[in-house]
């Protein structure tokens, strides 16, 4: 760190100020976008917990050694984290999601707590990215893992748990899917396909996870000879023959109905090796417990197409994503896409112990989400702020924090205008404040021993239909008096009307 | 980072694997502590929030050049943070408090923000020290101030806002303080005792903070010759004179009483210059304010001795303190001391702008206080877990998968036990989770279409009193049956008895 000269360059006559800017990639969050994401997490976790679920909070950091595979599929396993330098020269990193820590945490305490070990995280994960539109660097996820968890019925349960965390967050059946895979069932189509090769096998799983967007022709393309996109930029194809193009193309398209039809059409498919078979076997037995917990067609499909990071995951894999369109900052139509995934990692803790200790998970990411819901909110004019005591005469603050002190008293929020501006500012100030009312207190109040409240709200109202200057003057639209003894009530009553 | 080599060894056949291990300084927080923080959060915020602050949440870094003399007091203004260099080679730091920010987000925003700007902020702050017993590397405060806000009302408020909080997390009236002291009234007391030297006044300073500790007598031999502590460590004395010493132990002794005592005592010490009167005239007002908002004597009292980090502070400043004891890890009483403070930084802004803008603020450190609470809260029994069903025939998953839905969909938190182990060790599980109650579907209550209930609590209770163990088999406490379509209301009326 190189900056210690700039502190004494501020004592100095010479001041060299600071520019004040906020780094790159991370937000600054107002009222609306705390509280639309705050309604998520207390939702999706009030999921988790009524699931059984505990909450655990790892903390910010890991030592990087710690992190290891479960850094995101990069050629570059140690980049895309926020890493320092203790004063012990142990490297330690931002977490990168609430996996990893989990993974620790389990390890070192695996003697301490109940097995299995049913945790739920919600809370900040930090990735070291070139940030962009709706990209940050720092992002809420809402985890819920269960360790010491074998076999379908734990996967079939994320899967129930994804599905009732998407409605939690306010999405009806019908808007959001569930899409569950698995490893085996991929692996059983490669062997079909004979696909052994890894560098063909992932340029084949790359291209059936473009089914969604490039359709059948363009993931045939990629199976074989390559494709090249709209903008002339040639992508390498896996060069598969045409059987075995037609076996992937055929298992691909396999999720485009019910649970027991994409069951059928895949034991054509898959099920002629023993990998491909165990992978449906899982599949029937998720099936058979979803139905069991209500969870429908609708909710929740199969689709072989989708996949996650293999390296990673070890059995079911399922991504959640909200089919509902929103619109963006410029007022365009977006589909909202993935918001959430998970699956089973079942050596988990062996990275630490040797030991495989089976796991499964689902992870949700709120931040983008709450973005859409504060920015549906902020167009709305509401008059949620406190009401503001004006200050019209400096020397009778102490009876101004008194009036707001008997709102606050009732229930309403309310402050005292704390500037050193004149009327007309500190209506200004009530109005961006969303305040329901103001209190004036002058002279003429003072004497009569009254207070003078304008309703903001049913004060904006009339004077929609007042084209009159002069008539307003007259009208004065929302405006009351009102006596010591009962100014509070009244506007408690204003408060919960704008409420109701 | 020279940890890629890690990643490798991973993957090679001679696997090194990484130690399980928490970074130094920061917590695993489980269940109870983090519900415990959570509540004090709720409760401070929702006390600001009915203030009229707004949320803000700035996020975790901070270009380090923008934290500036906003570090604490220490000669290295740039140590005590975790800071790590961006990829554009500019260093940034996570937040050491949540002023910092405040005054970068002002600076940076100032034509968008309402004016005064009322934002509170609450979430976890870094400092990068030497980690020990209660003293954690990361913790969580709940911060609002006000900007733009000039004169005593605005300090008047947070102080009253201060005592509220305190409240709000628990503390009755009498089982804390709030002490108030100004800068000026320092700065009077430091002309009038003729202490001018900096390195003086430094450690006059030092000796008055330590009125609470070391009582008057310590406090004359600080402000003297100097000091032996029971260690035989000597502390250098200030070397003042006698009288300046009477002036300065007059001053620090006047807070023991009212606050219309204190302000009378002072008057006689520190009202005999200019910048001494200023101090006293701003806490006459402060005090006639408080009274109007019914902040009580025993809530808010002026101390002369309460020193803060005066680089920092330009006007009023304040401390809260817990006087209740509470009973450490080894059951020792403890007497709680400072858990937050604020005071007047009429600089903050100036920094980036060059422009002084008045502003006063309040912290408060929930982590401590948590911790605390969490402790006293664990050493009571509860069954607040969810209900478990035992899976006791794991081909009939699907069934106890079903079983735990229908308790899940009355309300009752609900989880079918996950792992591979026998009735013993599911029994054992239930009760670690601290399960109010499990339920049991095996042969029996297949074949007769029942389940088996077992009140833990009802049973736990009964068993207290049953010494013979033929007999505890016979009575079967707690135990009952009922049917399919009645037992998920049955265990719910356990559960509601349990929380009653």
């Amino acid at each position: 760190m190189s900056t210690s000269d700039n502190s004494s360059e501020i004592s100095s006559n010479e001041t060299v100020r600071p520019e004040a800017r906020k780094p790159r990639g991370f937000q600054d969050k107002r009222a609306h976008l705390i509280a639309a994401e705050h309604h998520l997490v207390e939702q999706v976790t009030q999921v988790y917990a009524r699931w059984g679920f505990e909450a655990l909070d790892t903390g910010p950091f890991e030592y990087v050694d710690a992190l290891g595979k479960f850094l995101p599929d990069t050629d570059r396993p140690n980049e895309g984290v926020f890493a320092l330098q203790d004063d012990d020269e142990q490297w330690m990193a931002l977490r990168y999601d609430h996996t990893a820590p989990l993974a620790r945490f389990v390890a070192e305490n695996w003697n301490e707590i109940p097995k299995p070990f049913r945790r739920y995280s919600a809370g900040p994960v930090y990735r070291n990215e070139k940030p962009g539109p709706f990209r940050f660097r720092e992002f809420t996820q809402c985890d819920a893992d269960a360790v010491g968890a074998a076999g379908p019925a734990a996967d079939a349960e994320m899967i129930a748990i994804a599905s009732e965390a998407m409605q939690a967050c306010g999405a009806a059946v019908g808007d959001y899917a569930i899409r569950v895979n698995t490893r085996q069932l991929l692996d059983g189509v490669m062997q079909a396909a004979n696909v052994a090769d890894p560098n063909k096998r992932l340029i084949v799983l790359r291209a059936l996870d473009k089914m969604d967007r490039l359709g059948a022709e363009g993931v045939t393309e990629l199976l074989g000879a390559g494709r090249k996109d709209e903008s002339g930029d040639f992508t390498d194809g896996a060069g598969l023959n045409a059987a075995s193009i037609d076996t992937l193309l055929q298992f691909a398209k396999a999720g485009r109905g019910t649970r027991s039809e994409t069951l059928n059409a895949l034991s054509a498919i898959a099920g002629q090796n023993a990998i491909g078979t165990q992978g449906l076997e899982d599949l029937n037995a998720i099936h058979e417990i979803l139905t069991a917990l209500g969870v429908t067609d609708e909710m929740a499909t199969f689709d072989p197409a989708i996949v996650r990071g293999l390296e990673y995951y070890t059995g079911p894999v399922f991504e959640a994503e909200l089919l509902k369109e929103f619109k963006d900052e410029k007022g365009r139509l977006m589909r909202f896409g993935s918001v959430g995934g998970g699956g089973r990692y079942d050596d988990l803790i062996a990275r630490f112990t040797g030991e495989l200790v089976p796991a499964t998970g689902f992870s949700v990411g709120v931040s983008r989400l709450a973005a859409v819901l504060a920015a549906e909110d902020e167009g709305e004019p509401k008059s949620d702020g406190p009401v503001v005591v004006l200050a019209l005469q400096r020397e009778h603050m102490a009876d101004y924090c008194a009036i707001a002190a008997q709102l606050r008293a009732v229930g309403v929020k309310a402050e005292v205008y704390l500037g050193t501006s004149g009327m007309k500012a500190q209506m200004k100030y009530a109005n961006r404040r969303r305040a329901p009312a103001v209190v004036i207190v002058g002279n003429q109040e003072r004497e009569a021993g009254i207070v003078t409240v304008k309703d903001l709200v049913a004060g904006a109202k009339a004077a929609a239909n007042i084209s009159d200057n002069a008539e307003w003057r007259e009208a004065r639209p929302g405006q009351f008096e009102a006596t010591r003894a009962d100014f509070a009530a009244k506007i408690k009553a204003v408060v919960e009307a704008n409420n109701a």
